[in-house]
């Protein structure tokens, strides 16, 4: 797994297992309800306690039905009960029948839990422009709430239950103290393909039980999203049906700086998880930009790297071209100086402008499986680092004929 | 070869062949230099009389040499008199060197052809970040002189010359008339990758023997590209080189629409020869949007889906995924309602929001080599073409391990 430098570094975390099922109060189950062959399909997350919620959702134009259903709920301004997740049917261009849809599944999920369907947070992914088989759901949810446990198995499961293209399920979660008091923060995400910065990209559940305000959530998720799921891309594509969701007990105190170290470090780890499982990602690419004029520049230049078709085959092929880099670092026209730059493969000089010596073992470096790259912009004190992966053949036959 | 709507049904065109060498008073050749191994890596374009140029060049903050130096010689304000092009070195990123090399083409170009060097136009193709081999270029271009000739023959040799990963040479020609006299429009272009929209992609030469001002000529070949070369993409990466340059002999009076007619034309067939040609490329795609509130919303729209991996893969696999073309139409934030817009394929209606109902036979008709989709936006009446690509396992393969 790629390294993270972290601030705070007098703030202790401890990484533990279970992903969202670490933290108190959460309950999951992850069934094969019938939506796709064979593998589960419908994850459902119940909170013990009434939660504040706040979410992270696509910018694009076209939105999913559920992801507007929830938007709805949210927009109610009560508290939260329950996350119900469907794959293999994103549910996305589906019309007046996808929003019924998307609120059938709350209403149905909320009577069998006994909680409003307006507490519920729908979400799908899968193929677009495809109708939910609604008896299949509604037997998925009927056979959830039966199996709904705190703790790994469950969290696991409800994993992979939201998966696609995914390899393998995404989990991270830490517990960190205030005072004597330990809290935990945990998430489950699905994410390899369709991924691309600058937008609330994939699915993310991530909660917590430490007790704030809604406003105070939404704050930290925003900041905690824009420099790693919004950081990270597979290629460059933005998708209908992203959303991260965050939940925490309604509590009046502003979070302290340990929930934010550990907030970010659970995002961090479930977008690098996203990454190394891109779809045919053979390799994983963390481009850190220094020397940037402010962190805009930093962010803009480096997802311009992870981005570019060029660089991602030439690291597939393990080819040390360089100037690949250099050319997408000035396509994005963030500023960058033309005779200021640097770039180091790895932590060793690789080149600089107008030189002509180049790292001669770069070929060797490149034959690593986790590469890094540091383009240095000469300009001031900022920085940012984007997070992407190789181009290979696999992604495209995966992608040539996505069924499910 | 994709079809193009043409304003202006009554200016008749004749395509002839030839391309930059079917204009009188052109003369050109391409020959082996040595840069490549093998292949023809320079070519050499004479124009008998002084000629005004117009330019469009890379946005990309990253220019090569020749770029520059083209354009210190165009600012000067003189009249230009020839083009030399070499392949397998894109004289990028290469420094004080890179200046100094550019410069010393041109000025034993000059001296041999008995001009300015600063009526000469320098251009490279090829890997970034390695020098010129100036022994060879000057071999090359001694003999480029002796080879020079107006014509089919010399012309192709030139386009030749200029090719990269390229298949095919790449020339177009069209005579027109004004009154009872006869003129003509030819161009060569190379491209096949590192093609993005929004920018001077590519090299492109284009001449006519049609006199006219120098800033008449270049509000025609701004105009020009923006509607063609600018509307392609390979693989949505733009290079550090690409440039486009038109010559015509200097003349007072503003050239007719004829003229703008015959101009459009040859930089629609280079710019779909790139399309077609694009590295891995087994199928051409090209998108309509029509419907739009302005000429910029529908450019935008149509620049996505062909810029899109998802869109580009299922292409490749003929799979008839129209939810990745909405998707992508959406994810640009141009203003697209998620209500009223509906997707025609190869002329048939293929799919509306909402609608279950969708083209039966889409998988049938993406088994042609050439795909036409148009996407209705019902905002307006504008509309734009944007062409692209399908995106293949050879892609991959090509880009994985590029060298020349």
């Amino acid at each position: 797994m790629l390294a993270q430098l972290l601030q705070d570094d007098d703030i202790r975390l401890v990484a533990v297992r279970g992903g969202i099922g670490a933290v108190p109060g959460v309950r999951c189950a992850g069934v094969h309800a019938g939506i796709k062959p064979r593998k589960r399909d419908l994850a459902l997350i119940v909170f013990d306690a009434p939660q504040v919620c706040a979410s992270v959702i696509t910018l694009n134009e076209i939105k999913a039905a559920p992801l507007l259903v929830s938007e709805d709920h949210l927009g109610r301004g009560g508290t939260m009960r329950a996350i119900v997740c469907n794959s293999g049917c994103a549910n996305a261009c589906t019309g007046e029948r996808g929003d019924r849809d998307a609120r059938a599944t709350a209403r149905q999920t909320g009577a069998l839990l006994k909680i409003p369907a307006t507490s519920i947070i729908v979400a799908s992914t899968g193929v677009i422009g495809v109708p939910l088989p609604m008896d299949r759901v509604q037997r998925g949810v009927e056979r959830a709430v039966e199996q709904l446990e705190n703790g790994l198995k469950s969290s696991n499961d409800a994993a992979e239950a939201i998966m696609t293209t995914d390899r393998v399920p995404k989990l991270a979660a830490y517990e960190f103290y205030i005072g004597e008091k330990k809290y935990a923060v945990g998430g489950i995400a699905k994410g390899s393909g369709m991924i691309a910065p600058n937008m609330a990209t994939m699915l993310a559940f991530v909660a917590t039980n430490l007790p704030m305000p809604a406003d105070a959530l939404r704050a930290e998720l925003r900041e905690a999203a824009d420099g790693t799921f919004n950081m990270i891309s597979v290629d460059g594509c933005m998708s209908t049906n992203d959303a991260c969701y965050a939940f925490a007990p309604a509590g009046e105190k502003k979070p302290p700086a340990a929930f934010s170290k550990a907030l970010r470090q659970v995002c961090t780890d479930l977008a690098l998880a996203m990454v190394a499982d891109g779809e045919g990602a053979t390799k994983t690419l963390t481009v850190h930009v220094t020397g940037a004029k402010d962190v805009a520049q930093a962010r803009t230049i480096g997802r311009a790297s992870i981005n570019s078709n060029l660089v991602r085959t030439a690291l597939y092929g393990e080819d040390p071209n360089w100037g690949r880099i250099i050319a997408a670092a000035g396509s994005v026209n963030a500023g960058l100086d033309p005779n200021s730059w640097s770039l180091l493969l790895n932590g060793k000089m690789w080149v600089e402008p107008g030189a002509i010596e180049v790292l001669s073992e770069a070929h060797r470096e490149l034959e690593l499986t986790d590469i890094i790259v540091e383009l240095r912009l000469g300009l001031g004190e900022a920085h940012a680092t984007a997070w992407g992966c190789d181009l290979s053949k696999d992604y495209v036959r995966i992608n040539a004929s996505y069924r499910t």
